[in-house]
């Protein structure tokens, strides 16, 4: 569910007023995402999505995540772009909240992911790498592993989920940020690239949205993520021929260190930590009743406990 | 939220085939909704909407309310036209549901309805009245007054909501159906005529949707559903201006009988009753955790003992 926020449609004429996009013809909530509100907005001239930003999105970071957006369609990434109102500014505000209208992407994405997705995703991962260069500000990600210690504390108490998992979370996250890579290739990374942020059209690759996780950090955490969200079979079972497409996709455009691939167990140790413990803190932090889809944390539970049984990143099919 | 079921990639691709509606170009579920899952579905030939149906929309009673939405289209309303598959069947099977694609229709709903929105809204209430006649086959209401009792008892302990409620629903039910009008005229209704089922484009109604809960019944009573949904602020006061424009504008197609006019206060109760009982199911029944919005069940609560105390039908501003 993803519209926490309902905009009246008197309010929306007149926010419509300020962009030069033509006359409101249809505007319905969309049920995917978790952080926003996300619309469909159509107009006279054309097909939008309108975002209130809600909750995790420090509004000190919007243009940040605007500027970043703009780059990489400049570069020939298919990622929404931000419209400008008349005056200029992309972002704006609408019930309280900001708010942005970018441009609408077509596109389905993958339910169930295959290895050749998996391999077109990660020759988009590398293009996104390789697009952000030149994108001067940068952006420290504010889920890193820096964060994780502290988030862990702010949960609760995670044995109530799992009896003995605040014990195992604590010896993970021990053992992960004593061997995390820190001096790997950096640049801006999306940080969230699961399935429902990939579209495709007739079986490629047609867009990526959602970049209000994008920070700067390591290329290879991006890849990590990915391993995670994309390469698990419903049961768990790692999906070897996926993750291998996926680098393999990735290797088509930039080649990743000897120190890249060594470290590929650790660091989708820790993103799966990342989303375990964001999903944890959700999970045992959302009142009942709120209008949101609490994702199961002890999905990326199985997941951490995988990476941290690899022998070495010949795990990865590679 | 309106997506219980999501639709994989694949399979949705494998469900278009059996249309001649051209290529999928996008899909996104809606938001809005309560009782199915709806998706937003663009081919390379138009926008479309696909719907899942859900659990309260009894299978057997699927083709009426395709049968009746096509009646209606004929008849000049502007509501969602079925589609029919390549072998002429608009009712199919996807992801172990009923499923239909409907054609878009372009519109907002009003957040905050108007007067003179719900003038329009009485006008196009008797246009689709007039336009349900010569479709033959008729459906009871299965949430109408004879349900009610039922209903109550199933609910549970309604006290667990307001200490008093029980007893106070049961005098309400008793004094509804001992005075309930049942000679009025009678037709098609679409029985849950809310804001959120109303289009506007432009200022003029562009569009009706959702029929799912269409029926034979009383003419007067979908009045009655339209008046509870339709002409109470947030803080419900009942605003008087907007009922008569809602009577008015029905007026302009068809004239209400004396008995009909003098029917509305308990008419209008009986409604109240009737989405308050639904919502007070729901919300003593639904699992903590669903992914539904329940409704509170006190805001009919209001509207009930409003129309309870009125003197006669001049309260609705006629």
């Amino acid at each position: 569910m993803a519209v926490y926020t309902d905009i009246a449609d008197d309010e929306l004429a007149q926010f419509l007023l300020e962009y030069d996009i033509g006359a409101l013809v249809a505007f319905r909530g969309i049920a995917e995402g978790v952080e926003n509100s996300n619309f469909s907005l159509r107009t006279t001239g054309g097909d939008y999505i309108l975002t209130l930003y809600e909750k995790r999105v420090d509004p000190v970071d919007l243009p940040w995540f605007i500027g970043l957006m703009r780059h990489l369609a400049a570069g020939g990434i298919n990622c929404p772009l931000p419209v400008a109102g008349r005056d200029g500014a992309a972002l704006r505000r609408l019930c309280g909240r900001h708010a942005a209208v970018t441009t609408f992407l077509p596109g389905v994405w993958p339910r169930r992911p295959r290895p050749a997705q998996c391999g077109q995703l990660g020759a988009a991962l590398a293009q996104l790498h390789a697009a952000g260069k030149g994108f001067e500000p940068s952006r420290s990600n504010s889920l890193g592993p820096h964060a994780w210690r502290a988030l862990l504390a702010r949960c609760g108490d995670a044995d109530e989920l799992q009896p003995g998992l605040t014990a195992e979370l604590h010896h993970a996250l021990d053992r992960v940020l004593a061997a995390w890579p820190a001096s790997l290739p950096a640049g801006h990374i999306h940080a969230d690239l699961f399935p429902d942020n990939v579209f495709f059209l007739d079986g490629r690759l047609s867009g990526l949205i959602d970049f209000y996780f994008a920070c700067t950090d390591l290329y290879a955490y991006d890849i990590a993520v990915c391993l995670n969200a994309w390469c698990f079979e419903p049961d768990y079972a790692f999906n070897a021929t996926s993750a291998r497409a996926l680098l393999r996709g990735y290797e088509t455009v930039r080649r990743l260190t000897d120190a890249e691939q060594q470290g590929l167990p650790i660091l989708a140790a820790g993103a799966a930590l990342r989303f375990l413990l964001t999903r944890l803190f959700d999970w045992l932090n959302t009142p009942d009743g709120a209008l949101v889809t609490r994702k199961n944390p002890l999905d990326y539970h199985r997941r951490l406990r995988f990476h941290l049984a690899t022998r070495d990143f010949h795990a990865y099919g590679i």
